[in-house]
């Protein structure tokens, strides 16, 4: 077999056999395929496109191509969940707690922020104490004592996706369906769940903005995980808005506790509440109506905050800042006023998001330093009405000669109008293995 | 300007400007852009095409990207040809001198043969003595003297094309006709001629199988060598038949002499005729038939075959071989015979090709030496009649061992039937400035 011939054949629009797919995925990983043939590869791919099995085909091979994590010792269905990535998605500190709390086992790994968008390890660290990555053993025993742990990514998952990251990065190849499922699955098949529920963000403050390229990129997650045994689907969820009010990690971490205790934020209550009780359904535990009751029990009851402290104390954390709030503070605070009346029409929650990074809320290398106080919290929202010289939302830095620039940032993420916009519902579509509701 | 950006316009299928080409020549040649970048925009460009004015700038760019031959010191009109290769194409040593004899000077640099087709410089040092690399000073001072000079390319000539073309050739992008064209026509601008004859082959022994790829090709570079103030033509010929019957070095160079004798095979002096009339009629010697007459007129009076005798002899070239045909023969011959009778329907002239370099005429690497006197006389081709037993072909090789495979190369390239074949026109195509004649 010889890279030349597979390329030409995708460069032809034909489709590759398993084994050649296995073949270009082992030998770029170990080197024996050079970057320059990889790269033209991966650019006939994006313009050609893969059909179901061959994306399928490749994120398994990916996932072979490092550590497979072994869950075996975890008794249960193990379900986990992913976001593409948005502004305020705390999502997973209430999802993860909930089902956790519903006798289903949540084994997970969770990535850090980069860019506009926050991570759950580094939201979690934000907790006094807790500590995101685990022995193996201590990993498997705590899910299995009190049903949850969530750590950063151990171990060498899926290198073959982080070689091929890095030169789409550089070859403008990354915004490729098949690549960018592939990448996201080629993680979650290594990470070892049964059921995975993936949260495709679409809108201004996504990777993906358009409904249509959210759905497709769903349906090839949904599509690759089924075709490798998996029980998985997907909810495309609005991000042309930040979720909920905070914007930033122990902000954030202090909204989940809001949910968690029953008196958080509509939206993100909503989102989190399909999230959770779409991979409740996934996990067998019952309708989805029957799930969503689940959920509201799991919260009413305070089941879920007491999984939630569980899991945090589990890993070192002081669950005392959840119970009482008493997060460090940031030393300054910034009130961001509207300077018109009427309604916040829209928001580009991707630039809400660089001013969150901008307050030191984010990273934008791999190796800066987070500020765990710094961020945004949101007064007003695209929907909301506002008068002139009201509080728009209040920044948090530790160093007051950031708030400047933020604030000129943010403030240029509103637009404002005289009429109340039409906001579209915040869970879009749905899409399982039998196929795509529109919402 | 950053190479991520000019890879992602491309492959959006937007047209680059003469700026972004230029960065992405320089840089590619410099080193500063690498490969596994440019191997991705090769296949952008392969797959999404270029306009005529991209395609026109790069040539430049890629021509400028090393020496431009300079070509002032000789006086009057410069012209060249240029052919995409075929198996017995020895059409430049009857054009060249036809065309010099005619007041057009021509200052060559030729190429030599490759895989199953051969080349001019290959052929030239056939005859004894001749040198195809000459001081630049001489080079000019020849053409000067006596009209014409024949040589190897010499000089570090369009280097962003060797680079380019290495890389296309393990990356599947050789196949498009931007890339080709420019590859081809980088080296042409980059050789100083005012004007340029090109013949694109076409048919199962050529690189381009079919008449659109060849007439898209052929169209191709004729617009460039406009854009680029050249004056250029093509015609696209036959090439699903060896022309005239002589394939192998020195075989080829006294077929030539045949033809420059006004005694060459039909086929092969009629293409020539059309080729080197429409390189006179670009180089403002006439209409086409006033052209056509003026070839005539060079092989009836014999001045052409002096030409070419004056060439090889400023050249050292022993022109005694060229007048008495006494070319050292190969030391074995072996006739291969019809295994039926009919017609011969069809020949694989790839194959032909193929056989020729089993015998030692050609080479598969570059390193590999040639054996002048090796090669195939064809007795029968597509069209011909034969009896069963009657000669087809007589192989000519030093080594008797290399018949047994050669000849059953060979012979499967070789269909017969019992009806005369239907064959095309030697000339299937002319392309000028202001069109496309199909014939």
């Amino acid at each position: 077999m010889r890279m030349y011939d597979l390329i030409a054949k995708k460069r032809d629009g034909l489709s590759l056999t398993g084994e050649e797919i296995d073949f270009i995925i082992r030998g770029f990983t170990n080197g024996d395929i050079p970057d320059y043939q990889m790269s033209a590869f991966l650019m006939a791919v994006y313009l050609r496109g893969m059909t179901d099995e061959e994306t399928a085909r490749m994120t398994l091979a990916m996932a072979h191509s490092g550590d497979m994590v072994d869950l075996s010792g975890i008794e249960g269905v193990k379900a986990d969940k992913h976001s593409t990535g948005g502004v305020g998605d705390k999502t997973t500190l209430v999802v993860a707690p909930v089902v956790a709390s519903c006798g289903v086992k949540i084994a997970k790994m969770s990535g850090r922020g980069l860019g506009h968008t926050g991570g759950t390890v580094d939201k979690m660290e934000s907790v006094p104490g807790c500590r995101t990555s685990l022995p193996s053993e201590e990993f498997i025993a705590q899910v299995n004592h009190i049903g949850i742990s969530v750590v950063g990514q151990s171990g060498n998952l899926a290198p073959a996706d982080k070689k091929m990251y890095a030169l789409r990065d550089v070859t403008a190849t990354i915004a490729s369906v098949p690549l960018i499922a592939s990448s996201i699955m080629s993680k979650k098949l290594a990470a070892g769940a049964d059921c995975i529920l993936l949260d495709v963000k679409t809108g201004n403050g996504a990777f993906m903005k358009t409904l249509d390229d959210s759905i497709a990129l769903a349906r090839a997650m949904v599509a690759i995980g089924t075709h490798n045994g998996r029980k998985v689907a997907a909810l495309v969820t609005d991000m042309d808005t930040p979720l909920g009010h905070a914007v930033g990690n122990s902000l954030e971490v202090a909204e989940s506790v809001q949910v968690l205790r029953g008196c958080g934020p509509a939206d993100l209550t909503t989102v989190c509440r399909e999230l959770a009780s779409n991979l409740l359904m996934l996990a067998g535990k019952g309708t989805l109506e029957e799930c969503r009751a689940l959920f509201d029990e799991a919260i009413s009851s305070g089941r879920a905050f007491e999984t939630c402290k569980a899991m945090f104390a589990a890993q070192g954390g002081d669950v005392s800042v959840l119970e009482d709030g008493s997060f460090r503070k940031a030393k300054y605070s910034h009130v961001v006023r509207s300077p018109r009346g009427g309604w916040v029409c829209a928001t580009n929650t991707e630039q809400i998001g660089i001013a969150s990074v901008m307050l030191g809320a984010g990273r934008t290398r791999k190796e800066d330093p987070i500020n765990f106080a710094a961020g945004i919290v949101l007064n007003k929202k695209a929907g909301d009405a506002v008068q002139p010289g009201e509080a728009l939302a209040t920044l948090y830095a530790d160093d007051e000669s950031l708030f400047d620039a933020a604030a000129q940032t943010f403030l240029a993420a509103y637009t404002f109008g005289d009429e109340a916009p039409v906001l579209p519902p915040l869970v879009m579509a749905r899409v399982t293995e039998s196929g795509v509701e529109r919402f």
